[in-house]
């Protein structure tokens, strides 16, 4: 735990000159992933659990963390879930690595799973020279398939051979969690709090978007900042429910969902202990900016998409409202193909909206649809309006576009993230397994 | 109202051999739709909605019938919707027709809508020498285009020149509500209730398949049965819970469906007043047996099928469970996608039982997949049990695939039913306006 230690002086705390006004402007964007902060490793290897692909990851932290995790609410858990949970647990939110396959899920394995999910847990542990509840594990991959542990057991060598604290290093690591992604996924930024630069990192893997409650969703952040257990919980909660839940449907998680945020101290910041501490809204928004960042690359990747879709929910009555509409219209799977074909089919909008049985004046609703091409209002306070369907294809046509949703209830507002439904979903997804 | 009054004599009730053991197997089913009760006219003609095909009905009752009615639960609700919600209670649940378009949904028309829906009950009034609170109205087809009121007008002595009381007018009608239907759905069933003969018929047109919370499930049922109006609708209540809601996900409906039923007391068995009369069960299972014909073949005829999913919950700790489990399975788009390629990834069927929320324990799911080609154990008691590829291949490229999934939890069971998701449903849905 010695790492984590670095109360800070009050001067340090007085010295922040961005306590009273946090801005998320503070917070910028740089290269690399999950090791561009301080004092963590990481790796990725092909094992063999796939054909060709890097398939193995590891991160660690040179010393135990801080660790807040959300985890899947789906009521058949992984094997590997189930054994993170209880890490977590004995270990009081405090460990040093993760261990990560992709190939498999190691769910619905039956008793056999927990014993290879241990098994992960005990082989890393020994390599890196700490307890096995000091290592959480996360799988993805195809369910109910046993989970080749020997594969994974004689390649550990390799492994953490592979580990390194340079960009090269958090690249593998990030290439070894895909499965359909088509891209690889991480972010990094830094932003000063209390007169230290912190730096948060991330890599994470997408999911069929069509139905997110099915394919497995993964996103592992790192941070050199300084923060006590329970903010770290809240703070990931909070952001998860802004980033990873807007391209989601709330609860619908497959068996393997995992969100981890490690926080090793090493920045010297001021500690986060408290939720009014003004470094906490600093620290917070620069945690969403790199999630929403992720999210929106998942729903940019979601598979077979040719189209990146926003919704945007403005004057809404309360925020719960204006997620669950903004949610609904990226879950729609007959919006979704209506994008796919360029068709301007506004009512399918509308539609999915009062599907939610969340309430809402339809006869105050605008909605406009919005691209590089150009803008289309097609229903204000709602009444629908004309518009010329070339000019309507042609704003559709483009590959980015926002659904501009306007309530006129209130001053709440949200977004959610999608993409259209195509056929190459359909191929992708029904010949998974094979 | 006097075509409903026909107070059985105490000998018909007496004379009743089924009232104290009432069997699903005395239903029959036989030829024919909405026309085979007695006293039931209806027609269908091609207005110019649509390009070519039939896209105005009409469906009435020789006098007035009681009429239940299970409207859609969507926020943004048609102006028809409206009007016929507003009618039903306007006439204490007694009206005489039913005047049906497809081509356009008038949802999210503005006031206007509410001005074409209640043009449409007044011409089918004067047609009809009635009042307008004594016609429903009900439209299904693209949302936010104004109604082409002028040619559902200018067509209303052609509609009412359709009419007729043979199967030939009965098919016309179930014709002209299709949208994208591959395959008219009509049935009808005979049952014997206090010595009577007791007619149901019925016609629906059904709705994309993957989310069916977007596409309109409309259906029409009549019935020569004697049935008091409040009984009448708890019956319908029960049946759409059994059938119609089995091939969707609760409450998520489009804007514009509808469930209606109206019986005419014809028949003249004893009228059945309470729930607890023995006659009201065999009436149910009669409906039953109508209603769940027809949720079969929507299912079947979902928008780009190539097969047909029935998922059987069986030994659940109560039918609420069995029922969104049931349901969970055949609505997941990963296990339709998975269907549709033959892939035995049973794996995404627990998942999805699991996202639901609804508690089970894993470890006692059994699961089978069964065909006409045979029938694969895949899980036993939460243990995954090896099978042969090619043999499951095999069994799953069948038409028909029945889903046994076991909870050994309890007595109760449900079942749900559904399609595959296909290259089809994404063609089918990314030009639904073109």
């Amino acid at each position: 735990m010695s790492t984590l230690v670095s109360t800070p002086s009050p001067v340090q705390q007085a010295s922040s000159p961005s306590v009273a006004t946090p801005l998320l402007a503070e917070c910028e964007f740089i290269a690399g992933g999950i090791t561009a902060p301080a004092g963590f490793k990481a790796g990725g290897i092909h094992a063999g659990l796939k054909k060709r692909k890097k398939d193995l990851t590891l991160l660690c932290s040179e010393g135990l963390a801080h660790t807040a995790a959300v985890f899947t609410t789906n009521i058949v858990k992984a094997a590997p879930i189930t054994w993170s949970q209880q890490a977590l647990q004995a270990q009081r939110s405090s460990v040093k690595a993760i261990i990560i396959n992709s190939g498999n899920a190691n769910a619905c394995t039956g008793p056999q799973g927990m014993i290879h999910a241990q098994q992960m847990a005990e082989a890393t542990a020994a390599a890196l020279q700490c307890q096995p509840q000091e290592v959480l594990v996360s799988s993805t991959g195809v369910i109910g398939v046993p989970l080749p542990i020997d594969t994974i057991l004689t390649h550990m060598p390799a492994l953490v051979q592979s580990l390194g604290t340079d960009a090269d290093a958090g690249l593998a690591a990030a290439e070894g969690i895909m499965t359909t992604d088509t891209c690889v996924k991480q972010t990094a930024v830094q932003v000063e709090i209390g007169g230290k630069t912190v730096t948060i990192g991330a890599m994470a893997k997408g999911s069929g978007m069509i139905h997110p409650n099915m394919a497995t969703m993964l996103a592992f952040i790192t941070t050199d900042a300084d923060v006590s257990p329970e903010i770290l919980q809240i703070a990931l909660r909070e952001s998860v429910d802004e980033s990873y839940h807007m391209i989601s449907v709330d609860g619908d998680t497959s068996t393997n969902d995992m969100v981890v945020l490690m926080a090793n101290g090493q920045a010297g910041n001021p500690t986060i202990t408290s939720r009014t501490d003004a470094n906490y809204e600093i620290f917070r928004q620069a945690l969403n900016a790199v999630n929403r960042n992720l999210a929106e690359t998942i729903a940019k990747d979601g598979e077979g998409a040719t189209k990146f879709l926003t919704a945007n929910v403005t004057s809404a009555g309360s925020k719960s409202q204006a997620k669950a509409l903004a949610k609904a219209i990226v879950s729609s799977t007959l919006v979704k193909a209506a994008f796919y074909g360029a068709d301007a089919n506004w009512g399918r909008i509308i539609s999915s909206m009062g599907a939610t049985g969340v309430p809402f004046e339809p006869g105050k609703v605008s909605l406009s649809l919005v691209s590089e091409a150009g803008a289309i209002l097609m229903l204000e306070k709602g009444e629908p309006l004309p518009f010329d369907e070339d000019y309507g294809r042609k704003v559709l046509e483009a590959h980015d576009i926002e659904i501009r949703v306007e309530l006129h209830a209130g001053a709440s507002s949200a977004t959610a993230w999608g993409c259209d439904l195509t056929h190459d979903y359909v191929s992708i997804n029904s010949s998974y397994r094979s």
